[in-house]
Order: structure tokens, then sequence, then C-alpha cells
């Protein structure tokens, strides 16, 4: 349950509001601001009885009182009805139009990343993507260029005007990653690193948050939860392939969460059939199938030569793959209703 | 490894080559013809090496030699290139055309299943689905309505000119159903009934076969080798959801394993978003999803009353929901350069 | 809910008792005997309200009124307070003493057989298992001897005095197994095979019901519940893995359902660490584990040459490796107050 | 592969060396100490060919090659064939001694803790555990009482004489939680948080590290391989449950992974069944099998009154309960050959 309070509100009566939540009611309760609207929240731990809920409404310094959908009380459809659009230096994910992020899964260098910045560039990519901070199963793989990919992707956005995406792994870093990229990414292992997902809400970035291998989708919603009570309300989910018993997937991509998401909450979705799938020959037709479930935007690994990848290189698409699933894309998001999202104002005028 | 004989072939000939198979290459060897090629096959339990499938292709009793898809045999793309076209009373699956079986889960009464029957037709489905026998988790639930419903599913479809699919249970019953169906339905839970398969692939009818709710495509393939090794090649798959550990959905529609099925085999495969989500909201979605990932059609849970239904109603659509879902499908088809099934004659000339 | 009715009751008043539940409540009821007691029941598919409870208690002809542990009728605690004991051809299970079933997994020869019933009845095993019919994933698998590996278990029993355990596959078979075994097998994949349940339950003979590799605790109880209505009520319940992400292992022992299964049900619980595992390094510690976890008794795989196996030779135990784990379980069991179960007359005369 | 050098070599000759890894076979190397031996070695992202192995093993600088366990190098079988025991500020774990840790899920207050200490201390468990940090799903759950559940940790360290393990969830903290407790302890949902676990590692404390809840036994090995590069060789697994299709239980604990790790690896694992099943009356049978089946310890929930419990009470014992359970445990314990860890000193000297 969320209190909205009322602008201009006299300070007794804010007080007695919350004396009767906690006293009355046994509530706890965490003051916030809802920065996309400016509100002021008193947000409940649990809600109360229906008489509780009347009297709180009728209170002078209450503007409202919103139920919670589920356990989720900032993410949830009952406290915005509206779809949620996350601005990413210009480029809008959640609304009408349908956003494709690509780029290598690691920066390698600054050729590698050009050649693909170049390539999804040209075949209407609106982010690119790309990590410098790698998360690796085994200590002894590659684990990233760090600053120095970091630099490699500044330059790729000036180059290009793409909006950058990019992991980070540690709170330590965060400030440090959100100087240059435009968007933060929380990969999947890290879904429920609470110090992280807090610190990436403070960071004033927008936020992709990818659903944990083995996490349920309340509790990825919870995931977003935690990011949205320290920050401003710009968090994109990313359904990325959960864990199952089958071998010949990496992971299976579970797109009925998408649906499932949308009636949820308001918070934008988009798919990565790169890590969902594991395999290049199957990127193509679960991102098709993204796209027609109603999904917001994809993420798609593209390096100029998978074969000789560093870092998942069995699914990543070469330029010419990605210019085809873009080409194959177009006749199904019309299908859908939705276009392919405008390109951001830096590279329109290029 | 499958061994193709050469028609007109010399007795003595073919029993060098089995000789050859078993004792100098100690592999277990199943004769067997392909029906829908009129071929004869000696199946092998497992490869030789090159020298002997040198030697093998050069005996004149061999027309070719050839290699596996994995633990595949006959249901491998190494055995037929060319994707199978099942003929189910006239409605092809698996071939350009996207076709669709709907009805209600399991037959209740005749004006239920007129009512559905009506619906599904008038909306352009090509096959009519209900249950007259019922796999039910609990023995206290409806089990079905036995002869009486397969005798409904007939009037039927004699009334609207679709061929009829239904599930048959036992082997001591496929005699029965394969009398008034035209496709016999295995369930999820029946997917390693062998004794089953056997005798549905023995029927004569096609077969539509479920994947088991914890079956690896790889055990799906081989449940189709079995049928496929008694039967005349006339098996469509139906991906239905797996189980996993999310509990929002009924189970996770795996829609991964279609490209993935296509590439290892020349079967059909449809899908079954109602079944595979459990929830009413989510069919429509997950629909135009599997018509975007490639799947040869679908099949649909329709009640005139869901909320009435004695048997999943709570993922059924409504005719009115049914035809949403297929105005809604036609454009995905069109982008993804099919088109809904041709009707059968018996209802082309209505 | 389950009414008790009383004996020499007035048919009267017992069509009275069938109207309320009817018409009054709603409910669907299925009479059957218990045979363990002779009790004759109405089974009811769902509770009534607490005064049509009451009422009920207070007619003649009625003896007592059972509510339901969750979805449960026959096979649950509030029906049946005191464990289940089923008796094998002379040997417990689920009394105070732990019973270990053993053999091979499939049969292969009389001599084969002879060599594993001769290990495991010297290592105090109080049961032969073998299989004769082997449900297998492919088609080009060794598939069983049928009827002559039942005619070897005949022989072994009849050498050894072990009662024999073996697998049915098809309804059609109970008949012929029921003749050469003392206790029917009902494997994994079959756990859910409605009309081979049935038709084991009323064979008159113990079914060993093992659990499908994806089936949740409440669906193997409920299937028990299907054979309950249709035997005697003589079942005993196998865990035997489940089906998870975990590639090291073949299945994932789930050795909480013992406890959880006992607190449900009165039925008695073993486990099969052979195939829960699939490798015999993992059988030895998992069984001692099983005994520690309240199971009443384990099945065990014991070929005499497990590399030379036809079937799952990777998690076969040898005859001395048998005999280690059985001079390890004794201990064990004696730290958990259980004793091995006494050996059957017939054995012990020898 | 690992290259273990001799003390005193010749620094050219420890050159080629490298060279000739990386040079000739494109082997990239990690050069680190391994704390508990002194010995220097070079850690390799793969192995190499016999011929160059011969070929190392003969040069001057090289003590010995170490060929892999899998994906492992130091956390491998190959790299030490002992059983590694951790020492606990005096206790223990992986020896001949079987160690319980147990306390409460979450420090609350000092009287809380104080209570549960005492009860744990009477009933012969080792080590003291509690979270002052606690990751939670929900942001509007407890979230522990952070610097002051630390101070009444070391309180209760200080009076009852037992070292004390609790969570550390952020790099940030591992400095202060390391100033107050004698392990650190990783959590499921971080159990690949990477820059975590290289701040523990350097730490200079013990480590626990839980399984992550979908995590492989692989990469289970893999995150401790990444604490022990960074660290001085003190890691102690903890089994805790995954994730499965199962609702019963809140985890399925996956006891075949401990005899699965200790083939793969020489260190240390206990047990979790207050996590891994999530209930109360599974905790005592599970801890059973876990010593069973050959664990060096447990970790158990315990609260004075499991019902005020503000995290996890469901699954929590009381003093009473988890007294009876180590009533159990003697005599189990004793059948497998395993005595309980002795105190340390400074409880000895009480």
């Amino acid at each position: 349950m969320i209190v909205v309070l009322k602008p201009g509100r006299d300070a007794q009566e804010e007080r007695e509001v919350s004396r009767l939540l906690r006293d009355a009611a046994g509530v706890r309760v965490t003051a916030t601001t809802w920065k996309p609207t400016g509100e002021e929240l008193l947000v409940c731990d649990r809600g109360v009885a229906a008489d509780l809920v009347d009297q709180l409404t009728a209170m002078s310094a209450v503007e409202r009182v919103v139920p919670s959908t589920g356990t989720m009380r900032l993410a949830g459809r009952s406290f915005s009805a509206t779809d949620r659009i996350v601005d990413v230096a210009g480029v809008a994910i959640g609304g009408q139009g349908f956003v494709v992020a690509a780029g290598p899964c690691a920066v390698e260098s600054a050729e590698q990343l050009e050649d693909a910045a170049t390539a999804v560039t040209l075949s209407a990519a609106r982010l690119l993507r790309g990590g410098a901070y790698k998360p690796r199963t085994s200590p002894y793989s590659f684990q990233g260029l760090g600053v120095r990919g970091l630099e490699m992707l500044a330059a790729q956005r000036k180059r290009t005007g793409l909006p950058v995406v990019t992991e980070v792994m540690s709170p330590a870093d965060v400030e440090l990653v959100a100087g240059f990229a435009d968007m933060l990414q929380i990969g999947t292992r890290n879904m429920q690193n609470f110090p992280l997902l807090h610190e990436v809400g403070a960071s004033g970035k927008p936020v992709l948050l990818k659903r944990g291998m083995a996490a349920t989708i309340e509790e990825w919603l919870l995931a977003a939860e935690h990011i949205l009570r320290h920050g401003d309300g710009n968090v994109v989910l990313c359904e990325r392939g959960i864990r199952t018993f089958e071998p010949l997937t990496r992971f299976t991509l579970d797109l009925s969460a998408v649906p499932a998401v949308k009636r949820l909450s308001h918070l934008p979705v988009i798919v990565d059939p790169s890590h969902g799938t594991g395999h290049q020959y199957l990127v193509k037709p679960l991102a098709l199938a993204a796209a027609a479930v109603g999904a917001d935007g994809l993420l798609i690994d593209v390096h100029a030569t998978p074969s000789a990848a560093l870092c998942d290189g069995q699914q990543a698409l070469s330029g010419a793959q990605f210019d085809e699933l873009m080409g194959a894309l177009t006749p199904v998001l019309a299908a859908v209703g939705r276009p392919l999202a405008a390109a951001p104002e830096a590279t329109r005028c290029r």
C-alpha cells in the first residue's frame, strides 16, 4: 500500500497519518519521493483494513491511498496505470517505438567495437551495448577491459550518436561507469545484489535490469522495486532466459514473462534472445517472437567475427546476420502495430 | 545410421549387408519400411566407421547410407531434408499453410461442443479438438465422457467439415478412438508410454505428439521415433510448456524448441499456448509469438463459457476471444510469409 | 472428505446421506470399499461446510466423517493415522523393519540374473528386483526380455526365496506380469498413466509407485490415490530423483520428499539412489542418507558385472559393492532405531 | 593446469617457463602463491599437449605440473589430494570432527541473540551464526541491524567462546564485517558476485560459500576458485538447496552434491537444511541425512521463539528442538565414524 501525500499539507497532519499507520495498524513506513511525478509517498510494508483506508483517504494530508499489486509497490500497476517510458539519452524505451540495443557481448578492442558499432548503427539499432566489466564463471576467462573498454564505448557513442548501455558489477564502480554510460546494466548474476541495486538507483542513470536466471517474475519485480525506492523511476526489465533441465539451449527464454510482467507492472520489458538461447541460429526466430509477444525491444549480441569472440561467440550474430534480423523484424512489428523507435537526435542529424 | 536398400536387390546380397553390420560392426539392426516413400530400411542402433560406410555404399543391395542426426534415425534431418507434410483428412500440417486446431479441452455435452465447434469454424480453425478421455491428476476430477464424447465429436465433424483430433490414453482404446477421430493425440503424461506409442503408430492415423512436461527435445524426438518405427511417418509434434520453478504460469512455454526441432527433424511442430501458459490473458500474445517463431500451427482451448468449463477453464478462450486472436494472427503470419491453411474440401463447399 | 458408513446400516438412510451430499452440497461422490479394514466409504470430490459435517456425523448410517489432507482422500493422514504396512509375499514394507530390494536394472540372461540374485540374497536384500519390460527412451536400445525375463525372475524367486518386484508398462500385460511377480512396479514415465494405475490397483498385487521425474509430491500422492481407489491399499511409494538443471547427476534425489510424504500420507516410502543419482560412486552415501532421513527401504541396482550391463550399468553396484553398502547401512539404521527387515519364511528356512 | 615452481629457482629459467606457456602454447597464465603451503604457482587457463608437459616438467624451475580436475584449478582434487581443513578461530572444519554452526537467521536484538547463543552453546554447536546484513527479496522486509548486529555477535562470541560466522553483502563492507566476524558468509544470491568474492578472498578470513540456488556444482566450485585465487585457501562450501518445480519445500536440498563435490574438490562441505527445506519439521531428518551422506557439518537456524522471528521463522528450530536434533545426530555420526568436533579452547576452558 502507498499513501500519496498532498502537496502543501500541514506537518502536524502528516505526523498524524504516520502515527495512524504505525501505531494503529502496526505498519512499517518508508517515506520517498516518486521522481517521475514529484509526488511524496509513504510506502507501507503491507496493506491495512478497509475502514482504515477510508479514514486515511479522508485526511487532509492525503491525496490518495494506493492498494498494492501483489507484493509490488512502486513497480505495480495499481500505483501507475500508464506504461512508463524510460528516456535513455533521447531514446524512448516503453512507448510506441520498439528499441533494439546491439553490440558485442564484451568490448575486446577499439577496432572490434568500431566494426560492431558501425554495423549496428547502419541496421537501425538505437542503443550500443558492450561489456567492459564481464562477470565470468571461471576466473581464468577473459574478464573485460575495464576503464579502457568504457573509453572505447564513449568513443563509439561520440562517433555513431548511439547511447551506450554497459554492465556494472560493483557498487564501488557505479560512479565511474555512470560517467561513461547512458544506461547501467545489472546482469543476471547480480539481480539480487541489493547494495548494487541501491547504488545504481541513486546514480541518476536509467537501469537495465536483467532477470536472474533462477528468479521468479515476482522476485524480478521486487528487485526493480529495490532500484525504484532509491531512484527516479527509470528501470527497464530484460528477460534473458531461465535455467531449466533442457540441455539443447543454454537457457529457456521465457517469453510468457513479457505479457505477465506487463499485467503486473508499468515498467518496459525487452528481451535478450542471444543469451536466452545461446545459439546463433535461434536468435532471429526468437527475436521475431519477442516482437510478436509484445516486448518493447531487444538486446542482441553482434560481433564482426563471431568465431573470434572472446566471450559467447556461439550466440553472436555477424553484421550481415543482424541486418537480416532487422529486415525480418520490421514487418512483424508492423503486424503488431509498432514501428522501430526513432533514432536519437544526435544520430538523426548525421 | 540407416541403410536404405535398393528395390529389386538380390536376397543373398541383402543378407551380406546384414551380416556385415551385425558381425563385423556389432550393430543391432531393425528392418522397416518407410511408408511415405516405400523405401526399405535397415535402421542401425549406432553408426559405423567411415571405411565400413564406404564398403556398404559400394554394395549392390544398398541405395545409400544415411548418417544419424544425433540419436535420431527416421525423425532426423539427415534421413529427410525436406519438411514432412502430414495430411489430416485433407488438412495439410507442415507445409506453407498455418493450421489452427481449436475446441474445448474436454467434451462436456453435445450443446457445449456444438457451440465451440461453431465458433472455431467461423473463425477459420482447420481442426476441431476436444477430449473424450481426460487424464486427470486427481481421480475425483471429471474424467471425460468416453465413447459418448467421441460420438459427439464425430457429429460435429459431420456438421462442420472439420477433421477431429482427440486424445487416446490406453493402447486398448486406440482402435476405438481411431474409428471416430482423424488424428490421435498423445498427451504430455503419455509421451513416454511406449506401448501406446507403438499402438498409435500402427493405427494408420496421423498422431499429434505432445512434449512431455519434463522431456528434453531429444527425448521428445525419440518418442516420435518410437511412433515412426511402427507407423507411416505421420507425426506432428506439439510444444505445450515445460515444468520450471516459475509459479506465475502453469508451465513455461519453450518457444525455442520450435526452431531447435526444425533444425534436427523434418517433422512439423505446432504450439499449445493454452496449456503452455494456463492463463487466458497469455494465450493471444504467445500464439502470435508461436507464429513468429516459425511454428506450423496452434492448438487452442476454446469454450463457449470458459468460467463454466469442467476442465482448465482459466485458460480457455471464449468464441469472441478466439476470433480476436485469429484476427491478430493473420498479419503476423503475413509478416513471416505464411498464410492460414486452406480449409478442407468438406468445409469449403459449405 | 470421506464419509465412512456404518456396517448394517439401513438402505434408506444411506440414500439420504448420498442425497444430502449431492443435492444439498453439490458434491460428487464415489462409493468404494477400503479393503484393509473392510469399511464402506463415500469418497467426496471436496469438503462441505462445518454444519453439514455435523449433520452427516449425526446420521445413523454414518460411522464418521473424515476431512481431507489437502487433495488426498484415501492416501491422506486424516483417513488413517497409523502407518500402513504393505505385505509383499511375507516381507513387510512400512513397519519397523527396513527393506532393501536389489537386483539388476534389466534381466539380461538366466546366468546374469542368477549371479545378481545370489549376491543380493547373501547380503540380506529382502526383495529381488529386475526388469523384463524396459521403458527405453530410444527404440534402438535393449527393450527387455519380456516373458522370458519373467520366467527367469520366477526361477530365482524359487531358488532364493526372495519375493520379486518387476515393472509392468501396459494395462494389457498386468495379468501376465502379476502371474509371475509378487509386486508390480510402475516406472517414473508411467506415474500418470491412469489406465495402467487402475489396472494394477485391481490386480490384487502390491504396487511400487515410482515418482514421476517431474511430478510434485502432491501429484505423486494423487497417482497413489488413483491406485487406491481401484485396489486394496497396498501401495509403496518410491522416490527416484527429479529433473533439475544440474548436469553432474542424472537426476536430483529429493530426500526431503520422504519426511514430507510421511507427514501427508500413511503410505510407506522407499528410495532408489541408483536411478536417483545415476552414478555408482553416489549410491552408497545416498543410500545411507535415505536410511537416516526416515525412508522405509531402498531399491538398488546390482549387477555382477556393471560394465557389461545392457542398461544403466554406470549406476549399478557389483555384488561386492552392494555388500559393502549393506555393511555400512546396518549401524546407520541402528542409529535411527530401525533394524533390517526380517527375511521371509521361505528364505529363513534355507 | 598448474605449474608449481621450485623454491630458489633462477629468474631466467622462470621467464623461460612463462615464455613457453604463452608463446608456444598460447596459454594465459596467472602467477599466485598458494598460502596453505607457500608454493608459488603459474595457474594456466587451460591444459597443454603431453609433450609440452614433459618438457615443462624437465625444466629446472619447475617442481611439478598439475593437470586439472575439469575446469577447476586450485579447488580441484588433482591439485590437492588431501582434504583441506579450514581453521575458524580454533574450530576445524573438514577434518574428522563434524561441526555444527547454529543461531538465528537474523540478529534482531541483544536479548534474542543471547537466548539463541546460550541454547546453541549448551547443545554443543561449535560456531554461532547470525545475520546482521540480510539480503531480502522485498525492500519492505527487515534488512538487518547492520553494525549494531555485528556488535551483538561479538558480545556473544566473548560470552560463549563460539567463533562467529556472519554474512557480508557488499565489497565495501568486507573490512568492517571482518573486524567482528571469524568467518565471512557469502549468501546464495551472491555466489557469483565476483567483486565480493575477490574482496572476501583477500580479507584473510575463512569464507563460507553458499551454493547459488540455481548454480551447478561446477559453477559453485568455480566461484570457490575465484576466492581461492585471491585468498589463502580457507573456503568451506555450503549446500543450501536448489530451485526446482516442487512447491512443497522452499528449495530442493541436493544431498548428492556433497559426495559429488568431495570427489572433485578437496574443500570441506557443510549443509543448511533450514534454508534448504524451509520447514521446521524437515530440518531434523535432513540434518541426519546430511551427516550420513558425508557432510562435514551443518548450518542450522535456531531462534528462542521461532514464531516471533523477523526472518524465516517457519524454518527455525527452538532451543529444545535444536537440542533434540543434536541428540539424534550423535549416534548417526558414530555410525559413519565421525565425532562431533571438539569445542575451541575458549569454550573448553569455561
